[in-house]
This record gives structure tokens, sequence and C-alpha cells, in this order.
């Protein structure tokens, strides 16, 4: 059986997704598609609107065979760490090929600059940091930096083709069996807020019409599979919210204010004295978006400081992060019959633990942060739904379909 | 002039308040009362029902002159450390007695109890690790020795008494010019939750009956001046609450479940491993009254671990509570025209600075905490009001009357 991978958020899964999954099989003609799935927080440092579960739900309803999690130490993370950790599950699947959506459609200009930046990197890094001093934000220094080594057909500006990159960079710098591939997105750009298409409307555009409750979900109806729509509708029925950052900034406020500014120092991603901007900020920000807006600065970008404070929120140290060198196992979060008969087929030769039951990771240090990830993000529910999704995180079941 | 000190926490003041506060006034003929007063959380490491601000108004009603903070470094610490602070204020605002109510009501067997511990400390405290370790709790082990040392006619198991003897020990053992009294309490212990006096009863009974409302602000009006009816009903409209530990229990456990052990073993009372047993708990407990029930054991009293868990709320650790040996600063809460009188009277002879500005202390370490403390008392108001709250601490200006 051949499997193809793909790396996912489905936040929530629409039917651009759909697309991207159906030509992922019809291009690769694998057997088996698997999904490496953020899980309570995503890699721009938000919440997830549902949980892990209802995610992995719809992902399985429209076609994926195996959803795997993606730890929360790779997952809130910039693209290189973040690529690098899903990247090597993939790799202890045996995955044959990875099939991403990029803005770029062509994976030969994904190849030639991840080969030219292995041979080039310090020359790069340098650029980057001139061009940071020059007070660029690291994207805009990034994509200056191509232009500089004549790469600036791939434009790395764009979220999708960076990810696209770092995947294809950690296959060639791991020197691994993998074959990369990438379809072009079609009709929506990653964070356009407008509906130009009538089927195809992207995740951050669906978020914002949804705003936190599923009151509007009707409104996103033309946009999401019927499955996506009935997994939303069931969560919202069952958990009453959505989530997103304005129902978690209590907490942050609480724990910003109150914690000392040496503790912050050593939260992940708090740097170049950013705690001191938090901790002046935060007392007088009534919303999260109002922190954001008075501490951000041109280096310190809007994604990068939702990152940091996720990281608050959740607790995450710098020493965690240096720790979690690559993923340590492989978390099944649901599958399919054929799902199933891929990890029969594959179990004697995995390349790191394949676990159902969290239990067994309690003393896992990548785990150990998974489960302060999960505790954060049931902080929001009143007792005693709090509890009772706080048990969810280990109780629950792989999702079969 | 001469001036009286008592040390209080009038949560909330009530009609023995009331008495005692008569009482100290006719007993020493001072001319100037002075409250050191417990701020956002108390001894018993409980929030305090209503804000600081809300009690002192309640103080001055009563006749109170002068109320001075005690710092939360003092007052949520058991007896000696929260009498030697309180002491410590009185006497470096040249009070020449102070007056506490008791149990016992005879200045004479605390006098002979202060001078005896103060003669036989290191034999007594061998006594005290004997009786612990022979599975007693604190109070039970103190009350045990004190049997031993033949001074069982003061009854230390009794919380008053035992703050009243540790008033006095921190006199002697300071040398202080300070003249102590005791005023015997009437009618009503301690804790009791049984009204059986007309018009006196505890405040732990109050608070019981009010269970975090003030819709039943009219059972307890036998037992309270109409002031303070007055200001209960007035805060209960402007902040739409009373603070107990239930409603901060969301906080406290999102806390917990986010730290890491060996984080919550810097806290200040988190001592014997009983940070395991509070992870332990944490997850399945939906209530704090469950919490404590669960995680509390002989030597680890309902008392101490309410107290560990406030200093876990507002993340007051050893470092600073050993630092803070002494307080650093007289904050003034509120006075009366006669308090004015007073303090113009002896300003130049202060042994601390006078401080009704709080922006001053920004680097002082024990009102930094004082600030942390007041981040945690607002984190339970939804937004624009937890801003304004969060203001108040440092924008009021000392309450007149």
């Amino acid at each position: 059986m051949k499997a193809v991978g793909i790396i996912v958020e489905y936040n929530p899964f629409h039917n651009g997704h759909w697309y991207h999954l159906q030509e992922t099989k019809k291009q690769t003609g694998a057997d088996c598609v698997i999904a490496v799935m953020s899980g309570n927080f995503l890699q721009r440092g938000e919440p997830a609107l549902v949980s892990k579960w209802a995610r992995t739900k719809m992902a399985l309803a429209a076609g994926v065979d195996i959803v795997i999690e993606l730890p929360y130490a790779f997952a809130v993370q910039a693209a290189e760490r973040f690529a690098n950790g899903a990247v090597m599950l993939l790799y202890a699947l045996h995955c044959a090929e990875i099939c991403f959506g990029s803005e770029n459609g062509d994976i030969t200009a994904f190849l030639d600059a991840a080969k030219t930046f292995l041979k080039q990197k310090e020359e790069h890094d340098r650029y980057v940091q001139e061009a940071l001093q020059k007070g660029l934000s690291y994207p805009q220094a990034n994509a200056e930096a191509w232009k500089r080594f004549g790469l600036a057909s791939l434009d790395l500006a764009k979220p999708n083709n960076m990810l696209g990159f770092a995947y294809v960079k950690s296959i060639l710098q791991n020197q691994l069996p993998i074959v990369p591939r990438t379809i072009r997105r079609i009709a929506s750009n990653y964070h356009d807020e407008t509906f130009s298409h009538p089927s195809i409307a992207s995740a951050t555009s669906l978020r914002k019409t949804l705003q936190g409750s599923a009151g509007r979900l009707e409104m996103i109806a033309p946009y999401i599979p019927a499955a996506t729509k009935q997994v939303l509708r069931q969560y919202t029925e069952t958990y009453g919210t959505l989530h997103e950052w304005e129902v978690y900034f209590p907490f942050l406020k609480y724990r910003i204010m109150t914690a000392e500014e040496a503790e912050l120092r050593e939260i992940a991603g708090v740097e170049e004295g950013i705690e001191y901007r938090l901790k002046q900020a935060i007392a007088t920000a009534s919303t999260f978006s109002a922190l954001i807006d008075k501490v951000k600065t041109k280096r310190y970008t809007w994604t990068r400081l939702q990152r940091t404070c996720t990281h608050i929120l959740t607790n995450f140290t710098k020493e965690q992060q240096n720790q979690a060198e690559a993923p340590t196992y492989i978390r099944l979060l649901g599958m399919t019959e054929n799902g199933r008969r891929y990890l029969q087929h594959v179990k004697k030769h995995l390349l790191l633990p394949l676990v159902t039951k969290v239990a067994k990771l309690k003393n896992d240090p990548i785990y150990r942060q998974e489960k302060k990830a999960a505790s954060a993000y049931a902080a929001i529910f009143s007792e005693p739904l709090r509890t009772q999704v706080l048990k969810e995180e280990y109780a629950t079941a792989p999702i079969q379909l």
C-alpha cells in the first residue's frame, strides 16, 4: 500500500481542502491519505475553532484515512519547526509522498529554492539579518533575501509557499525517501477575508463570518462540505461555543498580570524585551486585539505575537521548546477502515511508537506540553463541562469512520 | 494626641467589631484609632468579600480614624508573620497601645504566655515538631506544647487567642514601646456558623448567609451597622458580585493545570509534596471546596491549603516571602478629619514613608506583590469593569470621611 501525507489544520475543513484532498488522491494514485493535523492551538498562534476530535471527524468524512496529531511543540511554531515536526511524523509513517497546496503550484520552483537555500544558507541568513536591522519584518526580509539570490519566482511572502518551501527543505535536508508534490490552490488567497468564488473561500474568511458563534453557520454553508456543517452545529450544541482568542483573553490577562517579567522571559517566543511591552499594555487592554495592537512592532508581527501569547497561555517555556527536537510518538486521532489496513500493513516498521492511549505518555515532555495546552483550551468552559472536556483529552479513543 | 492600634479584616464589619471599637476607645481613652487592615486577600487565605476601599468605608463610618493596608506579604500568613507585619506598622505610626479582641480577655495571660514562650522557645519548637510527627495538626500541636509548659489557661487553639498571643510576643520580642490590651469578645466564637445572639454574629456566619450574593442582605441586617449594609448594597450594585473562593476557582484551576510541579514548588506555602496532590486532584475537581477536600491532610489543614492556593492564584513565591522581612511603607487607605490631624501631628516622626500614591512604590517588592494580588482579585470581572477595577488599585485616593 502506498501512502501520501498531507499537513493540515482544517480550521474548519472547507471546499478548498476538499479540492486539495481529491487532487492529491488523483495525482498521486496513493492507497491511503495520512493527515498530520495541529491540535488545540494552530500554527499562527490561535485556538482551534473546534476540538481536535471534531476536526478529525471532518477530515475522515471528507476522505482522509488517518489523522495524526502534530504536537503543540511543533504546531505552534514558525514554518521551519512546524514543517520539520510534520515531515518527520509522515516519514515515521512511511509516506512515499507529501502533497501540499501552494500559491505557486510548481514543485520545481520549490525544489530549486530549497537546494539553493541549503547551498547558500549562511549568506542568506546574513542577508536576512541585515534586512531586519533595516526595519523590515521577517517575511519581507526573507522575500528580499530570495530576490537577491535570484529566486523571486517563488514568492515566499505568501504563507503557503513559505510552508511548502519548508516541507521540501526538510525532506532534502534530512535526505528522506519522500517525493514532494504541490497542487495549486484555487480561487482564494490564504488570508482573504472576502468571498469571490461561488464555493471556495479561505478558512480565515469562514472564521470571520462565524465570529465565535455558530449562529451564522448558514452563511458559510456554500463553502463547506455538509459534514463540516454538521460537525460545527453539533459541537456548538454540545459545548455552547466556538473557540477564539477573545474568549481566552481573561486567562491571558490574568496570567500576564500576575507573572513577573523574569517569568515571562522564560516563555518560548518572548524576545527583545517584549515582556515589558506586554506588562505595560495589559492593564488597560480590554480585548485581545487591543493588546496585540498596542504591543506589536514592525519586527514583532501580529502572528509572532499571537504565537507568543499562546505560549504564555499554555505556559510553554524556551527550555521545553529546546528540548523538543523532533516528535517522539505518533498520536492517532482517527482513521477509516482503509486507514486501519494501512497501519496494520506498516505497524512493524513504524519509526516511532504509535499511541492511541495517551496515559502511556505521561512522562514524555512533548506530551506533557500537549496536556497543558489541552488544559488551557478547556479553561473557558464552565463546570462540570470543563472537567468533562479535560477528561476527553486522555479518554477519547481514536475516531473511527 | 494618643493613638491606639487595632488589627482587623472587617470581612464584613459587624456589630462585634463595633463593640470592640467602642470598648477600645473607652478603655484606652485614646484620641485616635488606627486600624491595620488586610487588603484583597485575608489571613485565612480567602478573597475579601468586598474591596479594601469598601471595607475602609465601613471602618471609617463606624469610628475608626485611620485605615492602613496590611500588605499581602504579611496579611496572607500564619499568626506570627501576620502579627509582626501589623505590629511593625502600628509602631511606625507611634501607637501607644494595641488593643485586640480575644476569647480570653485577660492581658496577663497573654503577657505570661509570651514571656514564657520567649524564654523557652527552643524547647517549645522541639516539642511542636514531635507532636507534628505524631500526626497532630499545627494548632493542636501548639496547644499540646502549651499544656506541657503549664500555660493551658490560655487556649491557643482559639484563633483570636493565638493572634493576640502573636501580637504580644511581637511587642516583647522587638522591645517596642507599645502597651498591649485585650477585650473579651462577646457572644460569638470566631468561626461560629450559627446565630445565637440577637445582634452579634461572627463574620464567618455572615458570609455563609450571603453566600456570594447580596440578595440575602436583609437576613444579616440585625448583625451589622447600617453603614455596612449600605456599602455592601452599593458594592453589589456597582460590581455585580461579592468575592468568594468559588468565583476564583476557574483561574486557580487554569493555573495549577498549566504549571509544572517544579513551578508550584517555588510558591510560598507549597511544602511536603503538596504540589503533586494538587496536580493530581485538580483535573477532576469542579469546585474549590472539592479540591481542598481532596487535597487536605491532617498536617495540611483547610486554612493552610487555602492560603497556599491564594499564593498560587496571586503567584507569590517563597523567594518573595523570604525577602519581605518587614513592611517598607505605610499605605493610607482612608481617614477621618481626626485621623488627618493625628497624621499631621506625627508626620515628621513616622518610621516608614506614608504613601497615598502607590505609583511611587512600583519598584518596591512588597508593593509589587500587592499589585499582583489586586490583579488576581480583579480577574473575575468582565471587561470593561475589570480594567476599571485594576485602575482603582492605583488611582483611588484615600477615602475621606
